[in-house]
């Protein structure tokens, strides 16, 4: 192994200094000569015709700029990727309360907020379906009755089912014929939000050459420019999106959200227009997480090998498809080799909010439900947990789901690492529990570029497109000094927006360090090589010879000769081949797998059915960690987001109006500090092939186990099962009295009969 | 010749709206929370010990915020070049009257100029030198005794002699010996500035993190990095430095100015600082151009042909060496083929403010002499001047003074098309004459780099770190489009930073196009060569087969078949290639000369002496006119420059204390719409071999002709020979009523003597 100077050491993130001081700017913080302020009006309905919009009052009220509707945008659809399924602002219809329906731009935000109140609009009510298993019952209204036709929508079960994956492998049927014990559940999961900490918010400011200026916070500022100039009918290279700082994505700002108002009022008027959801919007407006319900069926053989398994996974999108039911096919199998399969994901609509990504949307879900699962076969089998999921555990060589081969990876090397720090197996006190939870993600891949440029100095300049949203730019900067030996401090992550920096995926779906960093290796090992080559030039020895560190070319057999880069970026400003710049671009890479294995304690007050999480531990395979506390902070942060979700958050809608009726962080219960134990990370690496110095993701995974590890705990702790997200104390104790829980059930025959017609 | 779609025809500049509208942002424009002004204090003295500086009574004053002297700059040396002559702020000396001596930032400027007031500083006097015909005598004081031992200084003479150049070949005293005519003269230039409309400016802004955001006005902003990072002993990596909306450079702005004033000041405070210089300041603090006196020797046949040259240009730098007397020597033969000559250039340092850039520096000066030297030679053989200079003048092959060969060039064409235009040989009545003037000049060099990333609509961004000074973003636009066939607004220009842009050289000494338009055609094919082979693969034909037009890749022999750019670069997203970047980095492309022929009417009043241009045509080689309407517009500023150069700007220096006299726009005077007539262009275009689609500079050369081609106009109307610039009408009356005019000699024969020992 090479002896790394920069990478795998623990930097405080580049822009550190820039946040503490308050100094990093946020879009709250652009205020542009001139700038008005945007506010929204809703629906009020979660399913009706608009008769009639009046905006006169509104108009006439002084300070009042500009009011614009759904018919002032251009007649045209947008959605995530190809699945276009709605307006940008709700133009004939609405289909969820909380909808957009006009905004205003006035002088100041009170005016703008006067003049929401003033626009009146008239409603014919519709019949709405808000259960999605009702939904998906073809016994409701349909959402969407004209959708069927559109490019892109797979409505197998008609009605309002739009979209249906699936994955088959081996004959499923003789695997449950030849199994022993087959098990059966259904699995219910809860709304829930990202939980971000700045609410989105965007300005738009118009140029005299009509090109429109966007400032906002977003992981995907290519995502945002091309879907703003699809909606907006212009040519993206009449957007520049800038992205600013942010205070936190978690997947939900990957696409447009609200950028369309500001900047269409911009247009309208020619003045910045700024525009800042409240908190209440943050929830209705940004795409958060429906409730999910999971139908298992595993059939095993006593000595403990599964054989097939059926899953049917139904993803409440609620009005409009943000992000798809995918985890319900890929992740159907959990980190287990399972030769026969038939895995079926449906989304639906319903007349609520719409989902939007979340930390690998559905993956946490699909894994509370099948590592729950998990533990209910190897106790129906009587066999320890741990030992119950080595033994299905896939290997190098095995056949993914996709039917990719598993590379060389550290799943074993992670079980293993937390059964020994864990001391499992191990019975704890009554009332007290252990439980684990093994999880399974990629690397994640995508457009992905870099240039960096040598400056006079020997220091460099990274260009990058991506929007650092989790410590990623101190990661690349590392990546960037390794490969040139230099040091962190000799390297500056410019700025960037969509004009100047080549197009890049979002930063989502853990691709950044491994896919975009594979990118900044290249760059810089290809700048490398041009230093290389004016350093064998100058020094009379082959390229082949020479070496970079210490930020100097050096003759590998004779380090004293040698050049210092920034001599060598100096004589390239009058060599043939100009100032050095060193540029990389890279679509995908190949399957890089990562898992990790979590394990809760938890003690179970029997009298109130709180639980406590009091031991938090998790081990994943990094591959190299680049900057080891950036990962310790990601894994962390994960592991915190998984045990919100596991004991307390969670969207209350209410069931006939499918309305919010919690969009507020004092009734939306993320954890706190003292609800949260210290979390013990343990990074196992297991060099990835493709990844920058064998990394790979960190992001999304710890997100995934808390749920099933702490059911599991729960179930350890006091005997009961719990198979409906948030563990509450409610649930706990209903539990425990042995009164009935909330009970959802798929109708698995029901989805096999309406497949087959 | 190819058919070009987006070259060679006239389009408004891309960033025409922008400024128009007073949308653009100039330095002048930014606005920064917390923001404090700067003012300057400057030596009142020529030259002086400064003995004592008192600023308690400033730093005492409400509002002021922070106070600096020479003495808080690290101990550096910074200046042109390698020639590293002088502080950024005095220290224990001052060598002009108007060198910064102190800085003040308040909270205002009406408190930072009382601050400045408060200020004491205790000078003791030191013997000055203001004639640069004295200091270079050895008689004078030395203005910088102890610069003799620093690297990059030839004091070749002694004393105040900071650098000479040289070039000779042949055999010049055997030339003159084989000559019938030998005529010897000397010329005298004046004290001119820039003229540029927008002072200098700078807004330096600390960053949490320690680096410095620096917004200048500036053609060169990856200089003004370095030089920053030098006085202030920061690595370049820590200092980014936008370069804003320019009001006008004429290469004032190629270097570090003012910026290290605001800049220390924002460290020391940790706020903002903005420093506006003042008109007044703008002439003494800015590098403008100071005296040059010539001495021209040349010997020729009687039937016109040149055999010798002798040429000893003595080029004021005042206090410091800010630009060098390059063109003394490289200017000194003009357009002619010369078979012996002895060329040298001096600078020479007296105490007052020093020289700068303007517009090709010297060469102005040099061709005003050596065209009326060309004009008196022709008339002293008896010969028409076009005819002598077509006799004389350089062909295909002939060495230029550097050595190199001259290739192919449109010298002939301009003088040819000149002769025309103007009906030569004419002879107009009594008190109105015709004159002409030829003038050399090479298209500009240096690092030039560019970056092109095609958007997923097939509109493209084009990335350059080169400053706008001249419309230049609009024919670098027109290069990529041409190049991809594409429209102009298929084209973003994005603005650009030292962070992000790779290393650029400045924008000046007539380089932008010739070689950052190179870069960027360059750029744009390696960009085209992705795109083929996207398009070959899918197309399943060879990629040499398939050519780039109208925004899409088609297959030669069958239009019909093809793909548009945003097909390709959409697919390019999820190829292995990934998205499409194309870069180019170069330095130096091959001489390339640009020759110009330029010619006037006057009427002279002969009562008054005032000379009225009634008429002024000019012919240019320009290689390829990529925005002939830019072109236009190129030429004819420089030819209006040349006019006021000709008849009436002049910086008027106090002879005793070098103190300037007339920093104002009241008082120097800039000729008026109403003192130009129309100008008249032709534009010759005979390709060079590695400009872009043939394309040579334009910039500097319609600056040169004027003078020289209005003297020989007024001796052609008045039959007087003025060799002072400017030619004002005190100056031509005194000559028309035999008085004397302005004597100015260079003693040749001391300086042979001098160079000799």
């Amino acid at each position: 192994m090479a002896d790394f100077q920069t990478i795998g050491k623990s930097h405080i993130r580049v822009d550190a200094l820039e946040k503490v001081t308050g100094k990093a700017t946020y879009v709250g913080d652009v205020y542009l000569p001139g700038m008005l302020m945007c506010k929204l009006l809703t629906s009020t309905h979660s399913h009706a015709r608009i008769k009639s919009i009046d905006t006169s009052a509104a108009e006439a009220l002084p300070g009042v700029r500009c009011v614009i509707i759904g018919k002032d945008y251009p007649d045209a659809w947008f959605g995530s990727g190809a699945m276009k399924d709605r307006r940008v602002m709700a133009r004939d219809e609405v289909f969820y309360i909380g909808e957009p329906v006009a905004a205003v731009a006035a002088d100041d935000e009170i005016t703008a907020l006067e003049a929401v109140e003033l626009i009146k609009v008239e409603y014919e009510g519709i019949k709405n379906v808000v259960d999605p298993l009702e939904a998906i019952s073809g016994r409701s209204v349909d959402v969407h009755p004209n959708l069927e036709d559109f490019e892109g929508f797979g409505f197998a079960l008609g009605g309002n089912n739009c979209t249906m994956l699936d994955a088959d492998r081996g004959d499923v049927d003789q695997g449950f014929k030849d199994s022993d014990v087959i098990v059966e559940e259904t699995y219910h999961t809860q709304p829930i939000s990202q939980g971000f900490l700045e609410p989105m918010a965007c300005v738009a400011d118009l140029q005299a050459n009509g090109r429109l200026d966007i400032y906002a916070s977003t992981q995907g500022p290519y995502q945002v420019r091309a879907q703003l100039a699809s909606v907006l009918d212009r040519p993206i290279s009449n957007i520049k999106v800038t992205a600013m700082e942010m205070g936190g994505g978690f997947g939900a700002k990957l696409r447009l959200a609200l950028e369309a108002f500001p900047a269409l009022l911009s247009i309208k008027t020619g003045r910045p227009v700024k525009l800042i959801n409240t908190r209440e919007e943050a929830f209705t407006l940004n795409g958060p997480r429906l409730e999910t319900n999971i139908y298992l069926k595993t059939g095993v053989t006593k000595d403990g090998k599964i054989l097939a398994r059926e899953a049917r996974s139904i993803f409440d999108v609620g009005a409009y498809l943000g992000a798809g039911p995918n985890a319900g096919v890929g992740h159907g199998l959990g980190a287990y080799s399972i030769p026969n399969f038939k895995l079926r994901s449906y989304g639906v609509y319903t007349n609520k909010i719409y989902v939007g990504s979340y930390r690998a949307s559905g993956v946490a879900d699909m894994t509370f439900a099948t590592e729950s699962h998990t533990d209910v076969i190897a106790h129906k089998l009587g066999m320890d947990p741990m030992e119950f999921r080595i033994k299905n555990a896939l290997s190098e060589g095995d056949m993914a789901v996709n039917g990719s081969a598993i590379p060389k990876n550290g799943l074993m090397e992670t079980m293993l690492a937390l059964k020994e720090k864990m001391g499992l197996p191990k019975k704890l006190e009554e009332g007290r529990g252990v439980g684990i939870s093994v999880g399974e993600w990629r690397s994640g891949s995508g457009p992905s570029t870099a240039a960096i440029s040598v400056n006079e100095d020997g220091t460099i300049s990274l260009l990058t497109g991506s929007v650092d949203i989790s410590g990623s730019d101190t990661s690349l900067a590392q990546i960037a000094a390794e490969a040139l030996g230099l040091r962190l401090d000799q390297v500056v992550v410019a700025a960037r927006n969509t004009d100047m920096a080549p197009f890049t995926g979002p930063s989502g779906g853990s691709r950044i360090v491994y896919s975009q960093g594979r990118a900044v290796q290249n760059a810089a090992e290809d700048a490398k090589a041009k230093l290389l080559e004016l350093a064998a030039d100058r020094l009379g020895v082959p390229a082949d010879a020479l070496e970079c560190a210490g930020g100097a070319v050096y003759v590998q057999d004779n380090p004293p000769q040698s050049m210092n880069l920034g001599q060598l970026a100096r004589m390239s400003l009058s060599s043939r081949g100009g100032p050095i710049i060193g540029t990389a671009s890279l679509s995908s890479l190949p399957y890089a797998p990562v898992f990790n294995a979590q394990g809760a304690e938890v003690i179970v007050d029997q009298e109130t059915g709180q639980v406590r999480v009091t031991r938090f531990v998790q081990a994943q395979d990094i591959g190299k960690a680049i900057n080891p506390m950036g990962v310790e902070g990601q894994l962390e942060g994960g592991a915190v987001q998984g045990i919100g979700r596991a004991l307390s958050e969670e969207i209350l809608i209410d069931k006939e109006t499918g309305k919010v009726r919690n969009p507020s962080l004092a009734t939306y219960l993320m954890p706190l500090s003292v609800d949260v134990p210290e979390i013990e990370n343990i990074l196992v690496e297991v060099p990835s092939a493709d990844g920058p110095f064998g990394a790979r993701a960190v992001a999304e995974s710890p997100g995934f186990g808390p749920p099933a590890a702490i059911a599991n705990a729960i179930y350890d702790a006091v005997g009961v099962r719990i198979k409906t997200l948030p563990l509450s104390a409610e649930r706990v104790l209903a539990a425990i009295q042995g009164r009935t829980e909330d009970e959802y059930t798929v109708d698995a025959d029901e989805l096999r009969k309406a497949e087959a017609t």
